[in-house]
């Protein structure tokens, strides 16, 4: 007893999709079934476009509407900073607390022993190019604070840091307690982090 | 700062998934854009065409291959034992076991009050049609064992009852600890259902 070929063909697809199993993607596709056909359509053709009309900014590889995009291109930005992330999500993320105002540069991943993903399959080259161009007196590595992240915010800083330009800064986002946290269920190593890291008031 | 349009459009359409947020929403579309052109134009076509192939068993009205299914039409099958589900998904499951030689009735969901789902809009009348015309035997609850489960088998069982022929039998899944559960670890409910329903051996 299996589903009707169409029902199993969308299931295989959604099933491909981070973090879904077959039962989610049997989930999601019946909440399709129950959908209107114009809703469908819809969400199919915005699928077939998805690529089409995608344009990766050359000077930050950031997917963006322009290239370059609106935050390279503005003049009102200090180019003397660079922000490095991960993707373009995180880049983002950062973009909507509205606190910076220097430019961004998008590696295109992590570095991930697991998965097999060195450092020569991430824009470090253009990063690289970059703060020679630009002069740049601050690289802030905007990384996850998890094993891979932590593991390629070393590799940039060790990779930057002799070849760098004399007063070149090399930071990081800050690491503690996040705003609401309870310090009785706090893990251990947030809780090292924020007494190492603790901040004279 | 946004997603281009067609990200974000393609954002929108995932958050609607059912349990999917927008940041999940956001993960699933940043992994496709990551995928071949081929990949998404076959999700999108799978997508588009879901409703087109799906026929829906004019007798049972689970999703099906063909109507009457494949169930409906086997002459092996027990006509007098219907298996009442929630919908296809479940009925796959218990067909799945192997161990159920009758017919089957997908009622189309669940007594819902939170969701503003009613008695009249499942399925019923035809359960009530199909168990006059099979001169059906026993009918068998094969609903959830949640609030909503659970209201839908007292409505069902109070309706089936007292309108039945002499002797229809209705029953229910057992309810009980699951193999491999955990005494310690058992829910309060589950553990109390286990010692009401214990079985003499």
């Amino acid at each position: 007893m299996k589903y009707p070929s169409s029902i199993q063909n969308l299931i295989n697809h959604f099933s491909q999709l981070p973090t879904v199993g077959p039962k989610t993607a049997e989930r999601y596709v019946f909440y399709l079934l129950r959908q209107s056909p114009e809703f469908l359509q819809k969400f199919a053709q915005g699928l077939a476009e998805l690529k089409e009309k995608i344009v990766v900014c050359q000077n930050c590889l950031a997917i963006a509407e322009s290239n370059p995009c609106a935050i390279c291109s503005d003049n009102k930005r200090d180019k003397t900073k660079i922000c490095v992330v991960a993707d373009t999500r995180d880049m983002l993320a950062i973009e909507n607390i509205k606190q910076y105002n220097g430019l961004y540069h998008v590696l295109g991943g992590v570095i991930n022993m697991v998965e097999g993903i060195k450092p020569e399959q991430l824009n470090i080259q253009q990063l690289t190019d970059k703060i020679k161009q630009n002069n740049a007196k601050e690289i802030i590595l905007a990384l996850n604070p998890d094993l891979e992240g932590e593991t390629t915010a070393m590799y940039l800083a060790k990779l930057l840091k002799p070849s760098g330009q004399d007063g070149i800064k090399i930071t990081r986002l800050a690491k503690g307690l996040p705003m609401g946290a309870d310090l009785e269920y706090a893990d251990e190593i947030t809780l090292i982090n924020a007494l190492k890291y603790r901040i004279n008031l």
